[in-house]
């Protein structure tokens, strides 16, 4: 999007202590990934060449995430917590290399948009040394105020600090910023700690811009997009305004989503033209769900792969791995796991199918389970195309049964069966006339008699 | 509500491009029912003597569903698109034969009341030509207004053409009309297609009548109730309105919704007094509840009936035929298909019970499932009042089980049981012993030393 | 909180004909206990040495639910339906034991708080002879306003008898009251009945405060906490404003609730830090989780303890008496009931666990039934340590799986299996080859070739 070159620092190293969590902060999750994660896949989408997080200390699981975002980040452990700036600074090293642009991000403000992140690049250079990111506060109590003469950013004042005045002031910090690459080290290392709480606050590198007469701007975003995480209710707005998003962008896709507000979608949910969502579906990470396709009322899946005009619920729980072909179905109380389901194969009641390939046209009766686990290791199961599994079956794994071949309901199947045969295991039907009359005469007894 | 007689023509030949849907707009549901069909009821319940539809070139799945809705329909082809007067000309024959009143209806405003409709209705006739139904919007932004003048709507102003003045105004339009049979042909046809599209507007019915000296008039309706639906998200508004109208009216009739905003009804949901129907229940079409029963959590029904103080879910799926008798229950992981569950009976725990009579006080045990299809067809299942199924039994229709009959758990019954028989057919026990722990030792050993 | 010995009234003698129920109106829940329970339970919180309750005759059910709720409760009955004060002195016998302070509280105001209830008790006494609870109504149309003059309450006025310049006062009386114990009796008979209802209104008892020169005061709450309940449309209001409370004390105690509107609580549900909710969960009564449990979505939970870092769901079912052990797994289509599970225990599909007790680390396979159940009486499944439990499989109870021990897939086991051994109990596999071609030749024939 510009030629200049982008250090971007994400600050993690927050604690979190109003999370009550023994989670760092970073890690916790909103639409399946964690607020890191979100950070990362934001600014490498508004063009961060290079990539610097800063951790807190003992927090390698922090660091290992940020590599799992992406794999050429740098990270940097901020080992006294002494403020923003100081965090910043935790990539001195990266930062001196010098990059056009240096942007600055929160991973507790997890949805700021990629657009607005690549806007406030481009707010700084050609004289403008600070961009900072603004919001209009509904309630701006204990945020501190963008103070501004003529366009231009004068001072972040402190709720604390701030005048009657300047308290009137709506205008309210977001925390991210952009800074001119080129004046980045110099404003950074500028900034000093004579403060109450003796830390180094980002928020001055505007002062200091000023006294060297550089200029510093805002951007502003919506309210909800700047919205930052400290506590578990936080994280549940956050999650409710990326929903929000998530939902309208696959209603502008063209899905249908009968009660979005009941719909809960992933960061990376696909779904095709002409889909249909009913109420109260859950769907994890790494779901793509071809057109036409129907997902009924409280299905739940994850890391599955859902073909055209497929049906899937209500009560389908997928799995990952779970493939279903095109027409194919998967109804109530049905799990799949690790299994290619064929075009039309029908796995319709109350079955487990795991680590399994299934041919097309098969039909799977009620209350199958497929027998894939030993205590040990895990054994596929494979089913050719047309066969029929009466109700009720085992097949224990490994084990295949042949295209156009048929198991007897209450079956278990532990050896392969030939394409085109009958399977039957299971035991001789035995009746005792009378037994249920003398059974109850007995049991309704009182005990006293018994004897 | 009258003795005039009332000609309804309802145009439902939008494509309905916004929505990105090879469906046509008509058909998208709202409450289980397509838009289409729900304005075929609001026109017959507020007295549509006869009714005409007007579909698009090749729409025949519109046609179909229109007939569906009310056998005696007309359905017209708009061969080609030019505007709103020319589509309820399409129905120019049936207007011609001359009814009292005509009202245009438009299949994406699918939410008006029969009551408004016909409130409309009675406002013509008797010196008063036109009425449009018009609305307070919230924000009238690319509405057209309702320009009025001593209580008589002197003309209908699109939004660009609108001077500032009547900018200002919030009574908008909302497409539906009520025009006096006795004048209306005459009218529409005085409509022409001098403006930037070339189309014939509906909307100019107005000014061609105060031209003829003929009144107009407005009624008004709530702008919730005139919502048009043109994309997926405005469907998903639609759904929440209706959505809230009938969980409204079953509270008021004596239904207990814990959480309403999580139950979701069709449009012809009956629910008795002193039902309760937990969070999380989707109600599909056809079903009746009877005063009493309790609706758990995570249910789904549709085409179902259930009785007096019956116990549904939780996570019960009761589909078409399913009719559960007065005390039943069907409880977690159970499905019921096509069958009739007597008094009392008790079908607990994951369970599929399709095609099949069971019978008074009848115990289905846990894991039941009626083998009710062969791959070619499906039979039936008889249990008999009292009888007693075992867990994990599979009963293999058609097959009947007498009445106190007593199947033993984990038999597969593919012949009829006697009443008051023991039934069981299973597999013999055999145990060996020390050989888990000999397959522990085996399986446990490094891949290296297994040879 | 304070030496000065409390009376509580509760008044429950509504029949509640708004709700159109066959229950009487104090029975009906919110958060999974009946308001007359919540009120009973504030009550006792705010102090209350003493319990009343008035019920209205034949009501033995909800005298039952008082005592249910608090053992010493006095239950009284309100033969006639005479006013609130007429109601209050059903406890004639009661209030003139002589309390310190008299408060009375309404079984439909189910959400007032025990320290607001607490509050109005500490503004009677030293002067003050009456505290009314009052607050500010958004459409006060309909309630009663509070008339103030000094800060002191001069007279509660029914909207019906106010001024337009009374109509414009929006403080509303919320019905509650605390009274002077030592005039309490005193003002509550001078009482009359000179109305046009020919009622005692409770609501009197201000004036003829004033009338003898005592001092009556208005403690605020939040109109939500006031809200009364007379229609099922308020009871879900009820139950929206108490989940949201539960929900948020939930999040502050360090649970992550990903979308707390899905989620519903039991007044009593107690959730661990680091419990994670997804969306969509049922917390019954009588429900604990520890410490890092994950509680997947569709999962409903009744009298069940979950126990650290433990995994439950999506569409886990737990009834009374589970008991889930540290790291142990209940996955999805599973239910369980009165069973212990031991740590890391895995149950992860479609079994039903009933009356059991499953050791540490145990591998339940998927379809496996404990058939708990004769038809009489309910029998006991214990597996040991360390057993695999091949999958559909059945245990017949009374029946033990030894420690370690190898239950073979599809089995059904009647007899106990000894530590360490492998059981089957299964059909032998016979195959009949070409048989399933054949079947579909005869099935596809016209139904004419069948003879």
């Amino acid at each position: 999007m510009t030629n200049r070159r982008c250090l971007t620092v994400i600050l993690a190293a927050g604690e979190g202590t109003r999370m009550r969590s023994k989670l760092p902060k970073a890690l916790h999750r909103i639409a399946a990934r964690s607020m890191l994660s979100h950070t990362v896949a934001s600014a490498t989408e508004a063009g961060a060449d290079a990539l610097a997080v800063v951790v807190g200390p003992g927090h390698e699981a922090v660091a290992e995430e940020a590599r799992k975002a992406r794999a050429d980040v740098s990270v940097y452990v901020q080992t006294e917590r002494r403020g923003t700036a100081h965090a910043v600074l935790a990539a001195r090293e990266r930062i001196a290399e010098g990059y056009d642009d240096l942007v600055v991000l929160f991973c507790d403000t997890p949805l700021v948009r990629a657009s607005t992140i690549a806007g406030l690049r481009q707010s700084v250079g050609e004289g403008v040394a600070v961009a900072v990111l603004g919001f209009q506060a509904k309630d701006p109590t204990n945020y501190g105020r963008l103070l501004t003469e003529d366009g231009k950013l004068t001072a972040i004042r402190e709720h604390k600090d701030a005048s009657d005045a300047e308290r009137r002031v709506s205008l309210c910090n977001a925390g991210l910023m952009a800074l001119d690459g080129s004046r980045a080290l110099e404003l950074l290392q500028a900034i000093g700690s004579s403060n109450a709480q003796n830390e180094f606050y980002l928020t001055d590198v505007v002062e200091i811009a000023a006294a060297k007469g550089l200029v510093s701007v805002v951007r502003e975003a919506p309210e909800a997009e700047v919205q930052g995480v400290n506590t578990r209710a936080q994280l549940a707005q956050a999650e409710a305004e990326i929903q929000r998003r998530l939902r309208q962008a696959a209603m502008d896709g063209g899905a249908t989503l009968v009660a979005p507000e009941t719909v809960f979608l992933s960061f990376d949910t696909r779904l095709g033209e002409d889909v249909v969502v009913e109420p109260h579906v859950v769907f994890g990470p790494g779901v793509t769900v071809e057109d036409g396709a129907v997902i009924h009322a409280f299905s739940h899946l994850e890391g599955a792969h859902v073909g055209a005009v497929a049906s899937v619920g209500p009560y389908a729980r997928l799995r990952p791995g779970a493939q279903l072909g095109r027409k194919s179905r998967a109804g109530n109380f049905v799990e799949v796991k690790n299994a290619v389901v064929g075009e039309g194969a029908k796995i319709n009641h109350l079955t487990y199918i795991g680590d399994a390939t299934i041919g097309a046209a098969a039909n799977i009766g009620a209350g199958t389970i497929t027998c894939n686990y030993d205590g040990f290791s895990k054994n596929r199961t494979t089913i050719g195309a047309g066969a029929f599994i009466g109700s009720n079956s085992a097949l224990v794994a490994p084990v295949t049964i042949g295209e156009g071949a048929y198991v007897g309901s209450g079956s278990v199947i532990t050896r392969d069966v030939a394409p085109d045969a009958l399977a039957v295991a299971r035991g001789r039907q035995v009746e005792k006339t009378g037994w249920a009359e003398a059974f109850r005469t007995a049991k309704a007894k009182p005990r006293g008699e018994k004897a």
